[in-house]
């Protein structure tokens, strides 16, 4: 029989995949001695076992967790729902990765109406007693039993009214009792049964519930955003509880080992007196700085500091943790791979590196690429932001720098962002639903909470600017205002917050881009491109790209997009004059025009790359969107043309498709026109020519797009070669260039043995290809893609990141043939995915000799090609 | 060295790939002891050398050629440009099939101002010496230099009408003396060189003349509409002339060893005293019946209808020969397979059975498959034949019957066909360049021409009716009239003719279809179905295709596209209701309105298919396919749902589509809108339970169109088996039913191991399969596929004929890993090219078990099924 429950103690090294990592980690601070509340997990698979019945859990499931139960009455000597001595539990979930705050959990689960009495007599603490108890009627009828909490929150808000109390702490034990009478007549009524007293089904009613938020809809976002299968599923943690709530002898907080936002190896932790942890979570109060802990019990600081410190030379990573003073005695209640901010995780896998606990290809891959570009996110200028003075102050939460008009909730944040505008998030405190808003805004500022806060974690790890806990920031939501020092500012005002200081300002601060060139970062490439077996380089249709590129540490052009470069204003008359011919003689004339231009263009590309490769894609997209469409814009290309209207709309309709993304386009342009091929081809030769000359060496690559047959690329081919030796003969020079193919139709890529007889390269189009191999259309599939998401039938979205199973078939089946054909052909890709950390691993998986993305994503690029090849070597 | 260049006698059993059908055949006629003219053989492969030496014959070749000639010399002892006995030769096209009429030829080469007076004197016929001479001049001027023949016809028209005479045969030598010199003068004139006196410097120029012709337009036409693949090539033989003027007791002819018209077992024959076979093949003049030889020389008759049969015996085939009578002695040109109409070959296949020449595979082999569904061709309807009287009679040439109006060249048919109208074309005689105006026309009447000219062979190979010699019409192609009996018809009249009597009628006869279930056709696919492995599904929508496709022996349904049924006027309405629905309820509602409409068309399908297999498909096309486009048909639509025209247009604007082929269709539909999938569930269950209940048994199968990820397919195969099981259990009924997929997206094709975990069955779509694979947009490829057939990057259309290379090695992977999943799994095709003969080999052979096809190509399909596997059996 599979087991699907296990003790702290007995889950030692059985992973994050079964365990979650919470569970996992309690495992192993078992191992380690940390003390920690005793307990068992239920594992991901259970979850999994969930979904597959219906929703339940089996009976043989049920009678393991009664048993696991027992176990924990044995050890703490507490006895579930007892007359004595009652064993208290929290349920937490426990994924394989960390989603902070998109699950549930319940705290004090066990308490009834007679356990209450219980621990209040035990205690010596009724006010704590029937406090905890208030919380977990609360608790259950809101996350077990799936119910709003406003109602109830509603009576206890009422309740300190009519006192006049403005703390809950303020609220009398008798009042409490009070509430927890009125909150389970509340769930009588809205339930039409009695709040269940037997804590075995109040605890098999908390594990559904956590097992089913795995499926809410803030978790889908997230695993969305993150790239994290649903599948998984989450595991349960069930834990007796420590009580941070016992008085001012106990208390709850987090503590990261090293600063998550600056990287700084010095421990970093929040401390709030008589408290349970969703007070700190949540960011409702305001915590302390730990120094205060050593201060109010130096003993339980001492023991806490060498734990911390334990914990993470165990880990060799930065810890995460979550930690309850219980009358005195220390508990850490979980550990965690802390997230921190790209440019912390930069210094902290250095320092780990210089400090010896990892070596140099670990702290390669403690980087997440995916996120990486990140670094790169611009700061304030340190000469404009002279000229401004901090309006505010709050807690400095969120990497960088970021400027826009104030949004005061997560819709209007999106819906501002979608018209174009940049706006700051502005909120009390964030909640898991303003998730989508955040995504949206250029930065994050909050009244409440401290760096652990919702707003403050889930930005660090988007790689947002965020300031939270700004006290001085009155923030009305509803109103729709933010007031500091009396002035009153608006929708309609612009902040600059700077995410490293915590300071606030009134107007548009200019911002700049880090020194790339120096420094950790410079020292951390340097790692990066030792280890890396792909070639990176970047997509550029012009000079100032390419140059952007080459600061980011591109290699060369993997795809210059010579399209572009016909929609400039002055060649795009050239462009519709060539078009709208009707005769070769006609277009050949126009092309002749355009031609000096492209030349030049091509020129300026091998100066910048200075010998670094460049490879050309041929005209690619349907000639008819250079076209007009507007009335007005057709009358004056007619007027220019000396062509009628109707010439012109006639010539217009007759180029129309109904299918453009799979019509007249992409190589079928050279076929049926083979001018252009041949006037491209001149631009490429006689400008590599010229560069020659001034000493520039070059070896252009010409790619003819969209093959699907070899003697498509054949025919082609000759149209290049006898172009291109012509010039050179007539040149008298020495040049040599590469012909070779896009791989973006699924033809093309089944028989890449024969393609490759003609082909010197091929780069994947994964863009293309992904849409023929799905048979979806880029442009359309947004009408159905949130569907596919919501049922779960896609994961992710395949133009991103790379579908490894039907596209990545394709691309592995491609490479091998065309290998055997040519078994020193050059195979590249510079499809989007080509600049996608998942991706690019799996391209350095199958034998890709470089991959070609945006200028942006080229430090991505030569990260997640390093981690590729550390964790299977090529070199 | 390769060897390029074979002497018949040397050349035995090499076969048609290298030599060529007309060179296999004169080498087995040697073999075999036919009387044939000596000569040689270039080869294809040295057709290819052409090509790859840019059109010019290596030095090694033309010298093996020279040495050819020297061999023929010996064996004839004759000179080539020798002062007495001169060989003169002809050179001959012969690709690996025949092209009758496609490529080039020229006679008496070897001529020049000596060698014609030697000829002239040893033959003692000064006339027939410059009458060959001439007509050398002529076709070297014509064919090898590629100049056309107009002035030089003119030239000897003008002799003729300054003389008075009517036929060439009255100009006297001295005329044709003068003729010669006026060629040759022309010819000066127009290359600016003397007219090549040197016999090998002629022979090299025609080879290359023959060579070159396998690239001219109407060759690459034939080619196309016959498949044949560009890369054959031809062979070139040459061969010592024999003369068939040189008088009366010299001749030519064509025979065929049975009727290839109607394939009654008995000779038929042309014979043209006095002339040479370019007389008989362009159909100038009229020839002769055999039955005139055996008047005119008995021996020789008696001697050729020996040789027949001895041929016939041979080949174990019916024979299409050509022959020349040289002064008294018989020789055989050459010998080939003889073209038939389909009903033709069916005769002959089941009388060479009968006469155990062949046994019964080889008899189902016989027929070309392609064009099988031709013998379906309908005749005219006995009774109301009996109404009509013919004005004109002419030769039986083409089968079936043929109704239409006059068009007077390909041209103008060819155009009227495109506007709808049904033409018979009306040609004094008909030329390569008339082919496509052939195809275009219900029929095809000529003046001039026996059963062997251009018009009647290529008719019967299109199974195109076709009267020809028709001498009682008057043919004036300018006037654009027909004058029969003096009465002049013109481009408005109709005619109905008839190609098994060679009748034409003024009017348009009824037509009726031929009877399949009685004798000659029922015994041939009683044989045919005996030795299949693959069944024969058909592709049809209602019972009236149902209906058509089991007489034609249709053994289920595999595709029923339900959209069809949506377009019906009463049904349209509710359609549109629907996808203008905001509300899930009021889609419902409509739905619920279309459902038992749809129930009724389930209904009639079974009870028509009686028990047999019914493959439902669901909705598969875009929802704006059933909005109105026009103008006045929204603001109609708008009216009757109480909507306003503009809500409708932004609706229509919504799910209009950049590429609509790749956007929101398919299974899409049913994730998007489950409702629109239980619906159609709903009725086919529902349908299937009351014809269960009347006693018909059926087990539906469902389909699930466009499906790329297993998870989809099993999300919409929960909402059809909820329904399903729902509407079976409230019935209280038995009933199996089965659930499927369309493979029609590549990465379904890459995926099927998976694919197959949830579908018991799997139909390609090849249409969409091959849209996606080739980046082809089917509505959009007719713009630039022109080109590519143009280029020889495609040589057929990949719609028609499955590309067995890129889309047939998904096919192959699809099903192979499709069974390692499930090893029942049930496979079928339903795109176009299940009706295509040389695409059923290939399904045939990777493992379908089953094609389907529309209704009239069911015939075809079941004979291409047997003739598969005959060559690959399965069972």
């Amino acid at each position: 029989m599979k087991k699907y429950v296990y003790h702290f103690e007995e889950a030692y090294g059985l992973g994050k995949e079964l365990l979650g990592g919470k569970g996992a980690g309690l495992a192993e601070m078992t191992h380690i001695g940390v003390s920690i509340p005793q307990g068992f997990t239920i594992t991901t698979e259970a979850c999994s076992l969930y979904y597959n019945s219906n929703k339940e859990l089996p009976e043989f499931l049920v009678k393991d967790i009664y048993q696991a139960v027992k176990e924990v009455e044995k050890k703490t000597g507490k006895k579930f729902g007892g007359d004595k001595n009652p064993l208290l539990v929290s349920v937490r979930s426990g994924a394989r990765v960390s989603m902070p705050g998109m699950m549930d959990t319940i705290l004090n689960l066990g308490l009834n109406d007679n356990t209450v009495k219980v621990l209040a007599n035990e205690t010596n603490n009724e006010r704590f007693a029937y406090d905890s108890y208030r919380r977990f009627v609360l608790m259950f009828t809101n996350i077990a039993k799936g119910h709003p909490r406003d109602d109830m929150d509603k009576m206890l808000d009422d309740l300190k009214k009519e006192k006049g109390y403005k703390l809950d702490t303020e609220v009398k034990a008798d009042e409490l009792k009070e509430l927890v009478k009125k909150y389970k007549d509340y769930y009588k009524k809205t339930f039409n049964e009695e709040f269940p007293s037997d804590p075995y089904v109040q605890l098999i009613e908390a594990v559904k519930a956590v097992f089913r938020s795995w499926d809410n809809e803030r978790a889908n976002v997230y695993r969305m955003m993150n790239n994290i299968p649903y599948d998984w599923g989450t595991a349960v943690n069930v834990q007796s509880m420590a009580f941070g709530n016992k008085g001012e002898t106990s208390g709850t907080g987090v503590a990261f080992s090293r600063n998550p936002a600056t990287g700084e190896n010095k421990v970093s932790a929040e401390y709030l007196p008589n408290a349970q942890g969703e007070d700190v979570v949540a960011g409702i109060r305001t915590p302390l700085k730990i120094e205060e802990l050593e201060h109010r019990m130096p003993e339980v600081y001492k023991e806490f500091m060498k734990t911390i410190k334990l914990m993470e030379n165990h880990y060799k990573d930065m810890q995460d943790m979550e930690f309850t003073v219980e009358d005195g005695k220390l508990y850490f209640l979980q550990t965690r791979n802390g997230k921190r901010t790209p440019k912390a995780s930069l210094k902290i896998a250095l320092d780990l590196l210089d400090e010896g606990l990892i070596d140099e290809k670990e702290a390669i891959l403690r980087i997440d690429a995916q996120s990486f570009d990140k670094i790169l996110l611009p700061d304030f200028d340190r000469d404009d932001i002279k000229n401004y003075k901090p309006i505010a102050k709050g807690i400095a939460a969120g990497p960088g720098a970021g400027t826009g008009m104030l949004a005061f909730s997560a819709k209007e944040a999106e819906e501002r962002k979608a018209k174009g505008e940049k706006v700051i998030l502005v909120r009390a405190e964030t909640s898991p639903e303003d998730i989508v808003g955040m995504v949206s805004s250029e930065a994050i500022l909050t009244m409440r909470g401290g760096q652990t806060s919702h707003a403050a974690v889930v930005a660090r790890q988007m790689g947002k600017c965020c300031v939270c806990g700004c006290s001085d920031a009155i923030i009305d939501e509803k109103k729709k205002t933010v007031t500091i020092d009396g002035k009153v500012y608006t929708d309609k005002d612009t902040f600059s917050i700077d995410g490293s200081t915590g300071n606030v300002y009134l107007g548009a601060i200019k911002t700049i881009s880090p020194d790339l060139t120096s420094g950790i970062f410079a020292r951390f490439m340097k790692m990066v491109d030792e280890n890396r077996y792909l070639k990176v380089r970047t997509n550029a249709d012009n000079p100032r790209d390419a140059q952007k590129a080459l600061d980011f540490g591109a290699e060369g052009i993997g795809l210059c997009r010579t399209e572009h470069m016909f929609f400039d204003k002055d060649r795009i008359f050239s462009m519709r004059k060539m078009i709208l011919a009707d005769k070769l003689i006609d277009r050949e004339k126009a092309l002749a025009e355009i031609e000096p231009m492209q030349q030049k263009d091509f020129e300026g590309l091998y100066e910048i790359m200075n010998g670094r490769n460049v490879n050309v894609r041929l005209l690619d997209p349907p000639l008819h969107e250079f076209l007009p469409k507007e009335e007005k814009l057709i009358e004056e290309l007619a007027k220019a043309l000396n062509k009628s209207v109707s010439d012109i709309k006639n010539r217009i309709n007759e180029l129309s498709e109904s299918n453009p993304m799979m019509g007249h386009r992409g190589c079928r342009l050279a076929v049926t026109y083979p001018e252009i091929c041949r006037m491209q081809t001149e631009a490429i030769i006689k400008a590599a020519i010229n560069v020659t000359k001034k000493g520039i060496k070059v070896e252009p690559e010409i790619m003819v797009p969209l093959v699907l047959e070899v003697k498509e690329l054949k025919y082609v081919k000759n149209i290049i070669c006898e172009t291109a030796d012509r010039i050179i003969k007539e040149a008298n020079v020495k040049l040599t260039y590469h012909v070779g193919t896009m791989i973006e139709i699924p033809r093309a890529a089944l028989l890449s043995d024969e393609i490759a007889q003609e082909a010197e390269f091929f780069s994947f189009g994964t863009n293309d290809l992904t849409q023929m191999t799905f048979g979806f259309s880029r442009d359309d599939a947004q009408k159905f893609l949130p569907s596919y998401y919501d049922t779960k039938i896609l994961e992710f979205n395949p133009f991103k990141t790379l579908d490894t199973e039907g596209v990545g078939k394709l691309v592995k089946m491609s490479v091998a043939e065309g290998r055997k054909t040519r078994p020193d052909l050059h195979v590249g890709v510079c499809g989007e995915t080509g600049g996608d950390a998942r991706s690019i691993e799996y391209y350095h998986n199958v034998g890709l000799d470089y991959v070609s993305c945006s200028p942006f994503r080229v430090p991505v690029a030569r990260l997640a090609a390093a981690q590729a090849n550390i964790k299977n070597p090529r070199k």
